[in-house]
């Protein structure tokens, strides 16, 4: 039996599921607004509720439960350097689902043996979703010809970063794809934020959410800038976003006693992104591609070897609500 | 003079402008982990410094002395009824810079006199930056053939509300465009979120910061489904964000002793929003067109009149950091 005195007379009302106050779709036709302050219950038969704006509504038990209940938290795997064994690695052409949900609990997902051609990358968004255009374009390159002459600028390797932090909202998902890869060197590496914010002393998580950080992207014809934090907190205090990339802070502007503490907790933080016990890696090779959470899996890449060779990837933007909206509707 | 002394040592370095540390695009070459934690200033001539890493830095007073200052606030209007005299109506074919900056100070602009064609919308939000395009495609239609015999669903008032909250990132400006305008009634209203928050009872405030709901919407091909508060403030406690919709708010999962608080703040703001005093209204013809910062400014319309009549718009999404970025560089 459902107590019926313990939900609250407007959040009945509010969640009647007759179709005069809800589409058959779930959406609510019911404003909100329109329902007076003081409404109260004034019969109850079972489920059936009448209200004192005249109103009667029927509930399901069983949704009445259900809807009781907390809600249930989102379901996501942390991870640090062990999962190298076990690495979310999927055929390309296998289904959409199983590395849909890899992304949706891990972070990221890795796609082997797909197609070598240019714009891979974009299409591959398309599976699921809808490509963020940019100031970069639908999609961009990162092509890198090893010239042993220019190593300072090709050669070396990038530390653990999510991209676009400059942009608002920032990218919520990146995929980049091989197109040549005989470079020696450039293997990719990753590293899941949430999971090292979570072994960070917890002064220093209050640190980097309390100070946003502004930063920047310029050129000729983009001037980008947005502020965040580099580490916000959901309603329930569990880290929801990461925003680090050393390349594009702008200096940061602090109270003169935070300065110390807050490179503290900053340095701590970007090192920890740095150390082979949470970070895994792989190397693409021609036909490869990976998906990342932009706002919780920080990406990289090691040093090439100075050898000679290739190494061209595309790259492109898109967003977490398509590719969660495909997977619940492949789940159905 | 600049008194280096109250700078950081770590800031000064990671902040060096020389050009191994940072490219002419500004953006940062040197990564920040890579500086000792005891890194100190060993010698100061003027503005330049060495530090115990052996590297030289030359810094610009000039700079150092903007940068030593808080940020400045992003700068915003707030507005209520009263700008309903001097609203921001741009002709389309004025200067983009006026109307793109219209949309960053007070969340909106109207353009009047623009193309009457299908896909005007669109072409609209290239003029500044990238549609957004999600599960209603590259743009959607508004289209309301007033039908006497059918009045419930067609001529019924729309409350003031936040598009699309149930997907993440939420789309940050919404373009609407007229291509007719015949029936009686139907006018656009807009009120600014940020305002009417100003003017909630701060505990209101603090309740609907407090408790995130859950957004929903689905069809066959769709189910989109995020979690965010109605209001959200930034790290200087100011409202930067509401997500407010009735029709696809989810039946809210809060403690019991919370659910009575929660509605009256929730009801307070939402009748707020409705208030003469905040909003302002207007009413489209053929070929003009507005734009909201759709985190800021929720927008609704009046009944329509059951006269007859056609009414029919072209939407679309986009995202602020391009609109941001082309008044930036339209500034310069």
């Amino acid at each position: 039996m459902v107590d019926i005195a313990r939900f609250h007379p407007l959040w009945l009302r509010d969640n009647c599921p007759c179709p005069d106050c809800r589409h058959e779709s779930g959406q609510r036709l019911l404003d909100t607004r329109s329902l007076p302050d003081d409404l109260s219950v004034v019969a109850v038969d079972g489920t059936t509720v009448t209200f004192s704006d005249g109103h009667t509504s029927t509930f399901d038990a069983e949704w009445l439960r259900a809807h009781s209940a907390p809600p249930e938290p989102r379901r996501r795997r942390l991870w640090d350097a062990r999962l190298q064994n076990g690495l979310p690695v999927f055929p390309y052409d296998g289904p959409l689902r199983d590395w849909l949900a890899a992304v949706d609990e891990l972070g990221f997902a890795i796609l082997t043996g797909g197609p070598k051609e240019p714009e891979t990358v974009t299409r591959t968004a398309e599976l699921f979703g809808f490509v963020r255009e940019t100031n970069y374009g639908r999609l961009f390159d990162v092509k890198t010809v090893v010239n042993p002459k220019n190593l300072a600028y090709t050669g070396l390797g990038l530390g653990a970063h999510t991209d676009n932090p400059y942009r608002e909202p920032t990218p919520t998902l990146q995929l980049l794809h091989c197109l040549a890869s005989s470079a020696d060197g450039g293997e990719n590496t990753l590293v899941d934020g949430f999971r090292v914010a979570q072994d960070l002393p917890r002064e220093d998580v209050e640190l980097l959410v309390r100070w946003p950080v502004r930063f920047r992207y310029a050129d000729a014809d983009t001037e980008l800038d947005a502020e965040t934090p580099v580490l916000s907190l959901d309603a329930r205090g569990d880290v929801c976003a990461v925003h680090y990339n050393t390349r594009s802070a702008r200096p940061f502007r602090l109270p003169d006693d935070v300065v110390g503490p807050y490179y503290a907790a900053y340095q701590r933080f970007g090192r920890m992104l740095e150390a082979p016990e949470y970070r895994i890696q792989f190397k693409l090779e021609a036909g490869d591609l990976f998906i990342v959470d932009n706002l919780r899996v920080l990406h990289g890449r090691t040093a090439y070897a100075p050898t000679g060779g290739e190494r061209h990837l595309q790259g492109c933007y898109a967003d977490r609500d398509a590719l969660r909206s495909k997977l619940a509707v492949l789940s159905r």
